[in-house]
């Protein structure tokens, strides 16, 4: 790094010249980046998208996530996404906003997590096409695609009583990593330190760089997997969707939700898949039961009634970056 | 409007819900919002996609645009890359992030910007997804998908010596009408004036509220286009890039270029289609000559060497915002 690998000192074209060979190919790809637009294969004649923005102060902090955890992160909650209707992902599509001032290696950091997302989690899917931007806030924007090989997309709004309500991944991490952060990983002054933050890697990872059971949502669709999303809110808000849209309550046994319930409960981003199943198929290897679907509205707890409550972007954010 | 009215106030939930009725429905929808993802038709096994972003700052002064113009210039902007690439829109996904003490009209007006540029240059492409953020600047990423009917896609390749270089749509305007915005919209401080913009309108739409030829696209693929782009960083700068990605020069006609050749040769942002076409064929209606793609290599203009110059986002922004 020398002081003038800045953005806005070698501009976009050597930018983009120092991005774009990190970036992971996709199979899917009939024409990648370099057009006015890319061509992506849609096999079975429809595709799967989804989009979501990553901004720096309400969704991450500078100090606490590497430009690789950023990408990393970017990648694998829409991927979770795609996973989520039973699709297997195929494609990205990344717009990134930045600073001027920021050094390249933000970029070719991002670049990377994004790589190496992929390559862990969805093997085969890539980057085909994107857009750079200057702003003075931070923002990453993934647009996701996948392929549903000629099933059904699995809904939020076909779990019927009866079924058997399962997860695949982890309910609570990425929450209790967020909460270690706030605690321990801010300096004296009261702003998130870098160098607390790097102590705690090994317990904040399912926050920062979250590794959700991409291949799983296939796997749950082939099961015969009848409702299915992505754990963004956390259990106990996302659970309440799938209730609201199947038009049936969700029970939940406790003992089946870790040694922390309410934290398995009301954990956010962890990006695990909850789906529901006939109680006639076997739960396919990755999920494991943890309640069953009844008669009713919202979510419940060993049968009492569980009030799910919300998470909101713009009521939920204090204004802090770091 | 009441006091409040602002994003933070009412919360995503309520934002959304009086946002969704204003969208446009995509014909290409399976499966719209609401969902972890959509499903959109490719009915020929591919599908066109493109991503760009707009920021507050770089790319807009809210003084100037109202959400009308925002949404409308977000979704025309994306809708030119698809159709140079030979395709007809079917759909966007649209994520946007908004400071949480926006009013909700903010969202409201974008919304009705995106459907009513839909309705008017892509009829039956709409909004199938989409994702909201808070964040201190405002951002509006929009991706957006194309159906090429069978169809190769046109790329900026294929110009071959001989061929006729033609354009659909303006040239200058809209660089012309930014001209206007910076010397008669800016107040005695130094800012730019909502007041002093309003009186300008007729001739500052070309910029804030730009009409590509959106289904000229397909008509050139179908008349045998060579080659095709966008002109989003001036015809000089993008004919360059085609220039270059056909190992080819274009020579441009001063006598066609208008009254003032080099507004048009130097003007960013007006999205129209500059395609080429081999010499045998009539140019489709709404394609006018402007040139000839010749031996050599960058542009020329009335054979002498015409120097393209550049445009970069990170180094062209002055960090002002308004």
């Amino acid at each position: 790094m020398t002081a003038s690998d800045t953005l806005g000192a070698i501009g976009e074209s050597a930018t983009l010249q120092r991005i774009f060979p990190r970036l992971p190919a996709a199979a899917s790809a009939l024409l990648g980046p370099g057009d006015d637009a890319a061509v992506v294969a849609a096999p079975d004649g429809r595709f799967v998208v989804t989009t979501d923005m990553m901004i720096h102060g309400p969704d991450f902090r500078l100090a606490w996530s590497s430009p690789h955890d950023l990408g990393w992160k970017a990648a694998a909650s829409n991927l979770a996404d795609v996973a989520a209707m039973g699709a297997v992902p195929t494609a990205l599509v990344v717009a990134i906003a930045a600073p001027p001032d920021s050094p390249v290696s933000l970029l070719e950091g991002i670049a990377d997590g994004l790589r190496d997302a992929c390559a862990e989690l969805a093997p085969g899917c890539g980057v085909v096409g994107g857009d750079l931007s200057a702003s003075t806030t931070l923002s990453i924007a993934v647009t996701a695609f996948g392929d549903l090989s000629g099933r059904a997309p699995v809904l939020r709004s076909g779990a019927r009583v009866g079924d058997i309500v399962a997860v695949c991944g982890v309910l609570g991490d990425a929450a209790l990593a967020l909460r270690l952060l706030f605690t321990e990983a801010v300096g004296a002054d009261g702003e998130p330190s870098s160098v607390l933050a790097a102590t705690l890697r090994s317990r904040t990872a399912a926050q920062l760089a979250p590794r959700p059971p991409i291949g799983a949502g296939q796997v749950a669709a082939l099961a015969g997997a009848t409702a299915m999303l992505d754990l963004s809110d956390g259990l106990a808000i996302d659970a309440a969707r799938l209730a609201r849209a199947s038009s049936v309550r969700l029970d939940f046994d406790s003992a089946a939700l870790g040694p922390d319930p309410l934290l398995a409960l009301g954990g956010g981003e962890d990006h695990s898949l909850l789906a529901s199943f006939p109680a006639s198929v076997p739960l396919p290897v990755g999920f494991r039961r943890i309640g069953v679907v009844v008669d009713g509205a919202g979510i419940s707890l060993d049968g009492e009634p569980y009030d799910a409550g919300g998470w909101d972007p713009y009521t939920g954010w204090n204004g802090g970056q770091g």
